[in-house]
């Protein structure tokens, strides 16, 4: 397998974007990625396209060629491709462009993420999400991702002495970091008080325990290595990517207090890159509710099963602690726009890898690695990301 | 790149199925492959699922977990990815399974194809495949796939003096090869003034220039063919794979009796086999509508463009031609769950080559075709077939 590189990223502003369509926002974003890495239209040899549930949310499948032709490529035909895994749909189109590249089948390929989730009433919204779990023996039944992730909380507090307030700290730091990303949906910071006393959820998780349903769009060009200097002096290498699947049903896992699919992709990331989870520098996790981003600190290693919550509690994560977590403000605050969250995480990546990320810039980071989850665990990718110059 | 085979295949009857759901038919077509490949479920170490639109037909997003689920996968947690083209999915999800053989990222990797479309009136069912079309510029205005078709055709018969007759003569071959099929949704024999007059779809396609509305599901196991060996005498090499995209729109094609993905994604899987069209023994191609079948065969190179009609006149793609088409009975009687099609087609190619099809096989056969497309042509997969032993 050829060693591949990202030469470019690109998205556009997270958020309620009631003036665009999924077409003009994939567009966007694609065209900003193309742009980042000095590419033309006619270098692009093929595309890949995350997106989750474009069929319910803007009534329209078969959204590959749509952005291929609107973006001005179709005179060549290229390859298009529809990926979608639920919210993890971004991260896993990542993987299959990734896979184009390393088999030396195509040389230039642009993967992009977007969702366009605010065109329908909030409960259509949750209603579509559900299809991420299981229709005939969970959503049929009336649970939402809500109440799932609630349950999930509820046993790690059990089992492990997590705390609300641990939660609360979760959001408060993304939030935090929101506020240097121009790209946010919620660049402002919350309090504590706020966060502990916003309306509930589904117990015990509040609204401030909840990433926002968003529209946005993320993409990002990728070459393979050894070409990659014609475009760039600053490559940065996917140095592991992972994939796992698991139980589609929350019911059926052997333990709800962590995502086995997030363990087995990281393995294979870990093994691809040949690092270990101490090597990762920064890290950008799928915190889809407050308590995932606490499974997910575990589940790859960075803390021991059981001690994310206090290792939020102790500033590990925030931007000056040893593992910064979701410096971007991750779902919680920069938004969900589900099928652009993985490639969103992937920019961030390359941002600060390449001393690009403003001012929100990470000092003296090497290795990035992003986590995007979909439904409650039953797929997941895994991709860490180091410099290649 | 590795050269890939296919070493295992299977799938369900087409039909209505109405005690099935989607996912018992994903199990059911890749059980039956994993048997006929000889392999265990602890030998799987990828699963790719094309399916166009589970959401709105099932209620059901996220279905590739699911199947590596429900076939008792779960174990080994091994990435899960579904690929959505439309009508094209099967096909690309060929493809990409293809690629990850290729690449050397996973050894034995399951395709599977499926959908179950009968669970909705025919209506919704019309709706949901009307979003392969694009939804801001075709569909919402009220058109759906037998109307653009319709327009295919008569340009087609405009341009090139095609005849309702030609038309028919390819659903009456079509029905008369299913009759050989035992998996075929209508094995039976229509007649040519069955044929004619038909019930007015959208003039000039009647009823009988329609594939049906269908469920089911279909699967093959890929393997590198140098571990192919392993596991059967007989591997069927994957010698092509080409893909292409085109406008969505319709309105907006150079010309509209030509699908100029078809013609790009045949040229790459040529270009990569290394062969002619005129080197292929047999095809299944993309039927549709009947009037696909004539534009197919002549944008594959089968015929000289505009001489697809009178071909079928002829009898060329007859059984016993010179280019046997759809001897599975094609999309138009065999059957067309959407998502299951480009697979249920490579299915026939390997049942062929290695002589397994039964009543229907096809004398001396080495190379054979398939085509599929997604909506009215902006996506396509060709992949070309032989034998490698």
């Amino acid at each position: 397998m050829r060693e591949v590189a990202v030469i470019g990223v690109g998205m556009t502003k997270f958020g309620e974007l009631w003036d665009r369509s999924l077409r003009s926002l994939g567009i966007e974003a694609g065209a900003a990625a193309v742009n980042d890495a000095g590419i033309e239209g006619k270098d692009i040899d093929a595309l890949y396209v995350g997106t989750m549930s474009p069929g319910r949310f803007v009534r329209q499948e078969h959204m590959a060629p749509i952005i291929s032709e609107y973006s001005g490529l179709v005179d060549r035909h290229i390859p298009a491709t529809r990926i979608e895994s639920a919210c993890a749909s971004g991260g896993i189109a990542l993987r299959e462009g990734f896979m184009a590249v390393a088999s030396g089948l195509h040389d230039i390929v642009v993967v992009g993420g977007a969702e366009k989730m605010t065109d329908v009433p909030g409960s259509v919204a949750t209603d579509t999400l559900g299809m991420a779990a299981d229709q005939e023996w969970e959503a049929a039944f009336g649970i939402t991702f809500p109440g799932l992730y609630a349950m999930m909380a509820r046993r790690h507090m059990h089992e492990y002495g997590t705390t609300k307030e641990q939660m609360a700290m979760v959001a408060v730091k993304n939030h935090k970091n929101a506020t240097l990303n121009p790209k946010a949906h919620f660049p402002r910071e919350i309090t504590m008080e706020q966060a502990l006393n916003s309306t509930m959820v589904a117990d015990p998780l509040g609204l401030f325990d909840c990433s926002p349903v968003s529209d946005g769009a993320a993409a990002v060009v990728l070459a393979p290595l050894e070409r990659a200097r014609e475009f760039t002096d600053r490559p940065v290498v996917i140095a592991g990517s992972g994939q796992a699947s698991d139980t589609i049903a929350l019911h059926s896992r052997r333990d709800i207090t962590t995502t086995d699919a997030t363990v087995a992709a990281a393995r294979m990331a870990y093994e691809m890159a040949g690092i270990e989870p101490k090597d990762v520098d920064f890290a950008e996790v799928h915190d889809c509710f407050t308590i995932n981003e606490i499974i997910a600190t575990e589940d790859l290693g960075f803390f021991k099963k059981g001690e994310g919550g206090k290792a939020v509690e102790e500033g590990r994560t925030q931007r000056d602690g040893e593992i910064p977590v979701n410096v971007s403000g991750g779902l919680k605050a920069k938004g969900h726009p589900v099928g652009a969250t993985g490639i969103a995480q992937t920019v961030e990546a390359v941002l600060q890898l390449r001393g690009d990320a403003g001012k929100r810039q990470l000092k003296d980071v090497e290795i990035g690695l992003t986590h995007n989850i979909g439904g409650s665990g039953a797929s997941c990718a895994v991709h860490i990301f180091k410099r290649g110059w």
